[in-house]
């Protein structure tokens, strides 16, 4: 029989990323030394109070499920955790537990968005943006970054066009997946009025929040007025090195909330039970797991900095947030004769071994985008790794 | 601000069965003994082969990524599993892993049902069909059960009549929930005949496939013709008492499998990536671990049987599956002069503790239906408390 496969098909996306993945363990079948650079996942085991947590509660019997929304305690010490790094007066009716950070990217485009709705969202950036927006029969409108002085800046001319265009919803995410930018003060401020002058809604995915090297973390949530415009996407996998865990959270207004809650009826019941003792325990268990974790990508990202910058034709910033670097390698491609980023991934793969992702992983180009950028992810790859690999790949284009 | 929400949300249901649950855990905080057969969840521990394999995979770091569709071990064991018990050539490309049997029914319905399309499903039934279809724009038509002798028995008059007006999607529940209808052989051939007749796509949810205390289980899927155009819901939460570990599995033709994957990429990623190797220990671990939960509930099905038929005004089929009884109650209200069922519960409820849904926590009743019903679960509750809990009933209804 012919499959009918539903129109809505058409339209949904993917990560791309994942046929890098797939090139470089095609290679290392073959016998290819890789230096993996193109893995967002984490090679840094949970924290032992999370595991002790999450098995007690197991033995326990915590293997019926769970509420919809999560076990009140997680949500309560969740409301208090967010609200209180971001300033917002937070209660557990502000919080629906997720199996992941990501659920809460379609749930909420599902809550808010009609179909014909204009939504801004970052391109670069996590794919699943635009893909779950076209999805659900939303308009995409893409904004960029640019190089500025110390990072990368938000187009904020891009924005204002956009809105000018009539776009209902904007989707940030500072500490940014692939750029690693962190908006200035007066950026996210800037953007904070545009929002309420406009009246949008906003979906701030914050996965990077805690995943810092400096500074004090910042939310669009805490300007005023955003709070109750805003649903933050929380996940428990950076922090806590929990990818594989599934766990997170949407937090935001209680109507939003609840209506996302009622999805989650619909979709997976609940989210996994025993584990949710175990986030528990992680956020009450004092500091020690997570900083051992930032410490271990502190390392790794000086290095991983140093060594870039060291190879002709390659300008990388040094993020204060986020494992990933986003180097622009224009230079280094003119030096080689290569004009598609895509194929300049591919000779460095092959050659070296060191696999990274471009930036066609992270939506199409924008217009007027000339400069080549790639992204180099550290939390899945040793010190060790990273000093062989980036050897390799400097002799291969100096 | 006033929050935006799409029109969508408006056709969204739920399972209006955690009002009951709110309502009996309400009466117990004030001091009234709760007998609680209102529950679909289990308080039966998850055996320690699964558990054992869990942690021991999750100390062993699988607490990365999983693959989007599965770990390729769970995927192939469960190929082997499902397809040896049904008959079918399966592999793991016919199978993708969820985070529980329920994600099932919502990608199933994305992935084949375009707005507009008519999709048969079951009333009474697991309210979430009904849901999932209308919030994707499709149009539900009901089909119900009758009184045979030995046990419900579809109504395929219904049933033809509906594919005479078009339907295109049949969602089928054998080993229903809450009925405890099993399908005699005959019965579902013709279901089958009439599917291939009229090319109909078939979800067959078959969660309680193997929650079975008599005689062998069929699969729709095992009729010539069936398997390439039916996908198979299945789950690990009922036959290893794992409810709240959430992993279950969509299985069926590969092409329906692969874009439900791409759906798993958008919305979750994967499912959790060391209870994957809990469940595979699972199967590969022999019987003993099942056999211990049929054991549990069948002692509890012959005790619950008994006693509800003792009761004037009830009389309840034995079920040769799943874990739910659905006794008509009809003299029983005449007796007491209740007219409406809802009113039935909490008077049983109230004066008596004894707690459980009725036919409307699966569906509008149909035009025609007369009968009354409700659902006994026995699969959170005691022996000892179905015995204590039954003799109030009887007492109160006598």
């Amino acid at each position: 029989m012919i499959i009918p496969i539903a129109d809505r098909m058409s339209r949904i996306g993917t990560e791309t990323a994942f046929a890098v993945s797939l090139e470089a363990s095609q290679l290392a079948r073959q016998g290819k030394k890789i230096y993996p650079f193109h893995l967002g996942d984490m090679n840094i085991l949970t924290p032992s109070v999370v595991m002790d947590a999450a098995i007690e509660a197991m033995k326990q019997g915590k293997t019926g499920y769970a509420p919809t929304a999560g076990i009140p305690e997680l949500r309560e010490a969740l409301a208090k955790n967010v609200g209180t790094a971001r300033r917002l007066n937070l209660t557990a009716d502000n919080v629906s537990i997720q199996p992941g950070g990501k659920p809460t990217i379609g749930k909420f485009i599902l809550v808010v968005m009609n179909p014909g709705d204009k939504v801004l969202y970052p391109s670069p950036g996590y794919p699943i943006y635009e893909s779950q927006i076209e999805f659900q029969g939303g308009v995409g409108l893409p904004y960029g970054y640019k190089e500025g002085r110390d990072g990368f800046i938000l187009d904020l001319e891009t924005i204002r066009r956009s809105i000018r265009a009539g776009v209902k919803i904007l989707i940030y995410n500072n500490y940014q997946n692939p750029t690693g930018a962190s908006s200035p003060p007066e950026e996210m401020e800037e953007l904070a009025r545009l929002v309420l002058k406009n009246n949008l809604f906003v979906l701030s995915d914050e996965a990077y929040f805690e995943i810092r090297y400096s500074g004090e973390p910042m939310s669009i949530a805490t300007f005023p007025g955003l709070a109750e415009r805003t649903v933050i996407l929380y996940t428990f996998s950076k922090k806590f090195a929990m990818t594989g865990w599934r766990l997170g959270a949407a937090i935001g207004p209680v109507k939003v909330i609840e209506n996302i809650s009622k999805i989650n009826v619909n979709d997976e019941s609940c989210s996994n039970h025993f584990i949710q003792y175990g986030a528990l325990a992680g956020l009450q268990g004092g500091s020690e797991g997570p900083a051992f974790i930032i410490d271990t990508l502190k390392a790794r990202r000086d290095v991983l900095v140093e060594k870039l910058n060291a190879i002709p034709g390659i300008r990388c910033f040094t993020p204060e947030a986020t494992f990933y670097l986003f180097p622009n390698v224009t230079g280094a491609m003119q030096r080689r004769g290569i004009n598609n980023v895509e194929e300049f991934r591919k000779v460095c793969l092959h050659e070296t071994g060191v696999s990274f992702c471009t930036r066609r992983h992270f939506g199409r180009p924008l217009p007027g985008e000339t400069e080549q950028y790639v992204r180099f992810a550290y939390s899945g790859i040793d010190l060790a790794q990273i000093n062989e690999g980036m050897a390799k790949l400097a002799e291969f284009l100096t």
